[in-house]
């Protein structure tokens, strides 16, 4: 079934999710953690530093999705977010400047194995682009940082509207100049895919078993054929299933 | 004097003004138009019919700058201006899918011989993108269409603001997290650069004195080492300007 409905997809662009989907944000800020706290002398658990950032990530976006908080990037909620940490784990004693390398940290995750030479196979028959509620020079820096092979940046800060809202996949699509069943979403995350399903979008699900390791924070999810346009195992997989 | 300023840049994202600046615009419609024109029986000088279709462009964007016509993104304004040439050329009885596709050359004009290159290098060292009037998609088709490696596409319609209107330049820096002094704006016209200037971008200059053939739409512009934070004679120059 999921043959057919390929043949019957005229799919020019896909357009992922990024956090867990292309990026480890989980073991990237352990692996970030271990080293700074070795070097300065902090001994905290980071898996629960990084699996508590994540936490509040959804419940600030929603804030400004109901308009409790006007537009903010993500950079500045991760901000806020790491402030609260901060006191809660009982870090002390950082330099402003040290405070914003570490927010930074988010532009810095690395990417899954599979990710750079999945995507630089798509790239040659597919527009690829990021669409994430991660900010613009977030994803840009990830980009550089990581050889992720982006044609151009998608997302929420263009819209100035988070993912679920209808105006963060329609605006990504209005602006590539597509019709929304000719782009793909990509994602590790069933809502997300839901979300641009409603859209009218296609879907693509990745498996990202690890995403969460065994924090604790979810469940990664999974799929079965037929529940998405395509379900892949990853990104390599993502191209062949593609014809990429 | 350019080396001792160049060594006080603190730079780290370079912007290109795109038609003229990155692809030759004239060049490439003069070569589309005659091929079409002889595979239609359309005689015409496609020399005059690209430098009238260029001309109509600052005018019907200052209709947009001045608020006598809302939003509109370059592909629709081209479209306008195409049907108007159109009658003026006395060519008929095209079909609405040839009409668009022809209004699309401007997603498929090909850059001077030094553009994929000299960006290429640029790249290593620096984000690279396009502050350019066209629209998103036929930037992104552009660049798919020639190789051009930018990291992502920025320019007007993000900012809904025609260069060269102050939003434009700075909603550019903007998304990609820097300072206006962070950021150098490139462009082949002085106007583009002024007006960079004007926000606190610095300025690179280069030279196109074939943009505009010996049409007679306008002379192209020139500028003496000092008049701008560099002045290079093609990409690959302003690549080995910036040490990159």
């Amino acid at each position: 079934m999921t043959d057919e409905k390929r043949n019957d997809m005229d799919v020019k662009a896909l357009i992922f999710d990024v956090f867990g989907t292309v990026v480890d944000w989980r073991g990237s800020i352990i692996e970030e953690g271990n080293a700074w706290g070795t070097e300065k002398g902090i001994d905290i658990d980071w898996a629960r530093f990084a699996d508590r950032w994540r936490a509040g990530y959804v419940p600030i976006m929603n804030r400004v999705r109901k308009g409790d908080l006007s537009w903010t990037k993500l950079d500045d909620l991760h901000r806020m977010l790491l402030d609260d940490l901060l006191q809660e784990f009982e870090i002390g004693g950082l330099s402003e400047e040290e405070k914003h390398h570490w927010n930074r940290v988010w532009h810095r995750l690395k990417p899954w194995t599979d990710s750079v030479p999945g995507l630089t196979r798509l790239k040659k028959k597919y527009t690829i682009a990021p669409c994430s509620n991660g900010n613009v020079a977030l994803l840009n820096d990830m980009a550089k940082h990581s050889g992720l092979p982006w044609d151009l940046i998608l997302g929420a800060e263009l819209a100035r509207h988070y993912k679920p809202d209808r105006e963060a996949y329609l605006t990504s699509v209005s602006l590539i100049g597509l019709n929304p069943g000719e782009v793909m979403m990509c994602a590790a995350h069933t809502m997300d895919l839901r979300a641009a399903r409603e859209c009218g979008l296609r879907t693509g699900f990745i498996h990202r078993p690890d995403e969460y390791g065994n924090g604790g924070l979810r469940q990664a999810d999974t799929a079965e054929p037929g529940d998405f346009d395509v379900v892949a195992e990853e990104i390599l997989d993502l191209a062949s299933k593609m014809g990429a």
